[in-house]
């Protein structure tokens, strides 16, 4: 045996074959006591393995812990190992285990940090990516793999009315840890970048407290911090025919490797929200175009109403403005063109510069093209969306997400085969 | 009617009596939808009102949002104007309320932010707290109440050490909102900033996303970001006589307005986890005193045995060694003292300086005087705990916390009668 499950490791009982066989040099194992009240849901698991990345079309976890690491590795088979390692331990946290045994040998740095022990799977999913700068990085083939790039995976490029901050955008790889625990969330990031030492290390870590997009059909609406609702009209990820039209990679895809995969994009979305809490209700409304209690759209009634772009009033004005959010994100105004959101709250103190509240939405979105679809509708929300008065984008970066793994199996272990 | 619970506010369907009572002006409702699965727990409240605060002697919740504020007022009759509508608005948000109507009239900005509206109470406590600056700023009585200062609101004295910041450190007046989801908490921190404006501005803010300590006898221990279990010897808010005799202000104190509050203090401990995942298991545990897995101190099996600080091995060799953090916090080794405490897991991304994930514990303990309790074991620690290679103090803070207040009353009342 060479992994525990958290709820093992604990409901094992000093005197027990189990206990007594990894109680050996006098170390203790954990009791009861009483955890297990805390226990009670143990079912919450999903698996690591399948044709796409957990975590994606997953029904959205409270929590998220996501890390953007820089890869120090020099060879493609380095960056190989380090993704056969992950997804080992992936694949053990996933499924409610530590990443080693537990206590493990005294005269070692124990293998798990500990800090998820006794706590429940928690529904964790940990999905990895892949950024532009594994295939080329000022223009030199670091690892030998550019060509096996997948094909959009292009920079971005600049967007209207953002202001990025390079320090916390990009990266070499990514892991997204969503979690209705952020214990369990923030134990998968550490465990991971633990693992990474010498081959890669952290460039960035974003925590978000509060998930908002409903990812699957059977899934409740959250409020974001502007207090809307916020993903009335995303993508469903169990509608496996708008996944196939918007979300994975198809067999059109060159590279092999890639196909069943997707793309993800991050933006760390400032909320300027003092300025936010002192505008009046019915400006807040047609900035977004819908009724804040209920969710309405303005032409509507409930939150799930259709939306009647064309609607005016006895004065001839648009119900919905020409500069609402939902007007210019709509997919009837943008060719067609949707995406699958994954956003999170977050909150990281007081921005030392205004004095106000750092504070805002991490907007994680998956697309099977990201320039035709999360880029050209930012574009126009980035000129003219009415809310960019409220909001500025701080942070952005582009990663490719490999297809699922099989059991035995890594992620991305297409792109290293020949190599 | 002037607030509606988020329940009551997301159960009211479009065309009963209250939905038609506040849907006035074409502002629809929230309906319910699929909510209903999500408010399972309506119970889920904690009075606001009583003897002393709540939020102390509470059972610990999941998650904290903390604020520390500096007053922009001008005079007493301001902060107890303050003090005043934050009452009303925590009593309000405590019981699971907005703090105003919602949706409320178009042309103003809505009272209530929003982003809470359809979660529940989630045991929601809010905790105020007084600093010394209120009573005195550079040798200014600042607002006429210098004589009405509690008797042990004196600073801290630097403690050995530490490295702290001064911009995340004390402030005015403080906020600690608890609650089981973090949005919630942010809510009520977010709003009583709102309500503060032209009186008060936020400092400093500090998020905990997972609680470490246990506070009452029947809650499970949970492990810190060490990996071990926090807060096993942790005085118990069920135990009356303890919390007299260690954390109530008493009939000794001279001003009477303050008796049966109590004094706060928050350590904001950076961990430095990278070097501590890279000790060995026997190091760390000989480093805190105690088996990592079970928590059991070095000289028992259990997490709650006792802990023998005098049993030597054959070697004559301390077991619990000498500078061993359990050893020198013990209250035996400290003349008796104790402290409440109510520690939350932090982390805020990537420290910029060394590229290091700035995580930790922020500390939070209550004591009937903080220069005999905190100071006195922390001057200890500070000097020989062989944890100070693994963490660093960096923001430190100290409040008086008034006692509780009755309805149609507010904190710190008291402090202004005749005033």
């Amino acid at each position: 045996m060479d992994e525990l499950t958290r709820r093992q490791l604990i409901v094992a009982g000093g005197g027990s074959a189990l206990g007594v066989a990894l109680a050996g040099g006098g170390y203790a194992l954990g009791h009861r006591d009483g955890e297990q009240s805390e226990l009670a849901s143990q079912q919450d698991t999903v698996s690591f393995h399948g044709l796409h990345q957990a975590g994606i079309v997953t029904p959205a976890q409270d929590r998220l812990v996501f890390g953007a690491f820089d890869l120090t590795a020099e060879t493609a088979g380095e960056v190989r190992e380090l993704l056969r390692a992950w997804t080992d331990a992936a694949v053990a946290m996933t499924a409610g285990h530590t990443v080693g045994p537990i206590p493990g040998p005294p005269e070692s740095p124990p293998v798990d940090t500990g800090e998820a022990v006794g706590l429940p799977a928690s529904q964790l999913t940990i999905t990895f990516g892949l950024g532009a700068s594994v295939f080329e990085r000022n223009g030199e083939d670091r690892f030998g793999l550019a060509a096996r790039r997948p094909a959009l995976l292009a920079p971005l490029g600049a967007l209207p009315g953002e202001q990025l901050e390079a320090q916390i955008s990009e990266g070499d790889l990514c892991v997204q840890a969503c979690a209705n625990d952020p214990q369990v969330a923030f134990h998968a990031v550490r465990n991971l970048a633990r693992l990474a030492r010498g081959a890669a290390s952290l460039r960035w870590a974003q925590l978000g407290f509060g998930r908002t997009s409903s990812t699957t059909s059977d899934q409740v609406t959250l409020r974001n911090l502007q207090g809307f609702k916020d993903g009335t009209n995303n993508l469903r990820g169990n509608d496996e025919q708008e996944m196939r039209k918007f979300v994975w990679v198809g067999p059109d895809e060159p590279q092999r490797w890639f196909r069943d995969g997707t793309y993800m994009v991050t933006r760390r979305i400032r909320m300027f929200i003092e300025a936010w809490d002192r505008d009046q209700l019915s400006d807040q409304e047609r900035t977004i175009g819908r009724f804040k209690a209920s969710g309405a759209p303005l032409t509507g009634h409930r939150e799930h109403d259709p939306i009647d772009l064309s609607a005016r009033t006895a004065d001839g004005e648009l119900v919905i403005p020409a500069k609402a959010h939902i007007r210019l994100a709509s997919s009837s105004d943008n060719g067609g063109q949707r995406i699958l959101r994954r956003g999170y709250s977050f909150t990281d103190g007081i921005d030392p510069v205004t004095g106000e509240l750092d504070a805002g939405l991490f907007f994680v979105c998956f697309q099977r093209n990201p320039h035709t679809q999360f880029v050209a509708i930012q574009r126009r929300l980035g000129v003219s969306d009415g809310l960019n008065e409220y909001i500025q984008h701080r942070s952005s970066a582009l990663f490719a997400i490999p297809p699922g793994s099989r059991p035995g199996g890594f992620v991305a272990q297409g792109l290293f085969s020949n190599t």
